[in-house]
């Protein structure tokens, strides 16, 4: 409970009740400070809980690891802090043998060319060439209905949001609708570093024939996410970005978003969407705007 | 238009009526590349506008610049595109004369202790250092009825989330209640990045007896930010984090989370809110929880 959520003293104030103190739960954020081979990497603002699977989904989402065996070990270093107690927060992984150690300017070099041109496209193609596999799974269908019922089923496996309001999550499902993971974490990309580090350790990546299902919206990050993972179908509640849609067309990842109540918005590869009911081919303008 | 949002071809299903292509609109995202004296410093995914107040404001929350002569030209590099077009996605940002130019591992620095117990209470320790000047404002008093007002506020300044429903915001209230600025991004970092970076080039840091009201969540980051800028008062739509509440109880940030409708929960500093009625002592355990 401690490490994953922090009770306070808050004020509730309310335009026509007033205002008293009362005690609350907050979403535990700490940082990590993921290492290899002893050599800090990243440090990340995260929910603590899962950290293992946090640090080896992150190392696959970098193009670092991409089989059980490229993680040998991980260990939390014997650090204490000012009251003596381990913090927990650095978190030391051992490659396996011959899997080469990151470029310690990995991240940012990962999107800058050497160019002065940097653009989305130059982007894009970065993650392409990265990525261990492509994305296969051409025959993946899933209905229209089981995919407007996964809101409801990430909302239900989120034990912490409930009690503090401030997660987000991230759920793996398979094509025959079995939820196969669910993780929470203050950063959502923290919570889908979890699912697919969570698959690395399971030694069942990539990820095919999989739905992965975010809280948010779907950025070029989580995308990237998912491609590097394997896995053929993202979907959001909420909008995707335009370079998301890119990455998602250029990868053959089917992005769906806005998946709310009855209806969703399909942004790349519909083909994998099996329609229920009344399918059409009208074509229509529904926002017409001005460029 | 282009640059802000994307037109693009989706299919919109809906369980009851069925699939149909349609145009839509995204919101962009891009890389932009911040150089400072011609080097690389880091890339964010943005949506493209006010690049050089996200510049700018980047270089606020990282400690490099405080004050306008801090920055003396930004200008974006001459790189193009496959089609020759200037992609705008490399600013090169020149410092004033005597202001040290950022250490390049600057980012992974910033939380990383030598040590190995890195915690919580460390970033927060590290924050207050870096940061220029203290949070004043101890008279600073704004009612629950204003605070009320600023979600709605927010919304109706959000042109382009109106058209893509993806974007996140950030605005700045000063104590009498006026706009003075709001910004949207993709990502919520960069919009108070943009809102930041706004208040360096008008002069006006650090931003004393102003509110900054964000879309999303009150993460640890975004508490550093208005630290850095000197703002007293975050307001956040959403839950805070555990390390949002330690970092703004130390530097007497007033944190207000959960920002809906006719309620509020604050949790620092709530002696700068005025309550309008029904002000009352009484204190109740709202949540009771299993520790």
């Amino acid at each position: 409970m401690e490490r994953i959520a922090v009770r306070t003293r808050v004020t509730r104030i309310s335009l026509d009740g007033g205002a008293r103190t009362a005690q609350d739960v907050v979403t535990a954020e700490e940082p990590l400070e993921i290492r290899v081979g002893g050599r800090s990497l990243a440090v990340t603002m995260r929910t603590p809980g899962h950290d293992v699977e946090l640090a080896a989904g992150f190392l696959v989402s970098e193009g670092v690891v991409a089989h059980a065996e490229h993680v040998a070990a991980a260990r939390y270093c014997a650090g204490r802090d000012d009251d003596g107690r381990n913090t927990y927060n650095v978190l030391d992984v051992t490659l396996g043998a011959g899997v080469p150690a990151p470029d310690p300017s990995l991240e940012r070099s990962f999107y800058t060319t050497s160019s002065c041109g940097l653009c989305g496209k130059a982007s894009v193609d970065a993650v392409r060439t990265q990525s261990h596999w492509a994305v296969a799974d051409d025959d993946l269908a899933v209905t229209d209905a089981f995919l407007a019922s996964l809101p409801d089923r990430l909302r239900d496996g989120q034990a912490v949001f409930e009690r503090t309001g401030g997660l987000h999550a991230a759920a793996l499902f398979d094509d025959a609708g079995r939820l196969l993971v669910l993780r929470e974490d203050v950063g959502r990309h923290n919570a889908v570093d979890k699912v697919v580090g969570w698959a690395l350790t399971q030694g069942v990546l990539p990820l095919r024939g999989t739905v992965l299902m975010v809280s948010g919206r779907a950025s070029f990050e989580l995308t990237q996410k998912a491609l590097m993972a394997g896995i053929p179908l993202l979907a959001a509640v909420s909008a995707p970005s335009s370079l998301a849609v890119e990455l998602a067309r250029d990868a053959g990842i089917t992005l769906v978003g806005f998946l709310r109540g009855t209806s969703m918005v399909v942004y790349a590869r519909p083909d994998r969407v099996v329609v229920s009911s009344g399918a059409s081919d009208d074509v229509r303008t529904a926002r017409v705007t001005a460029s």
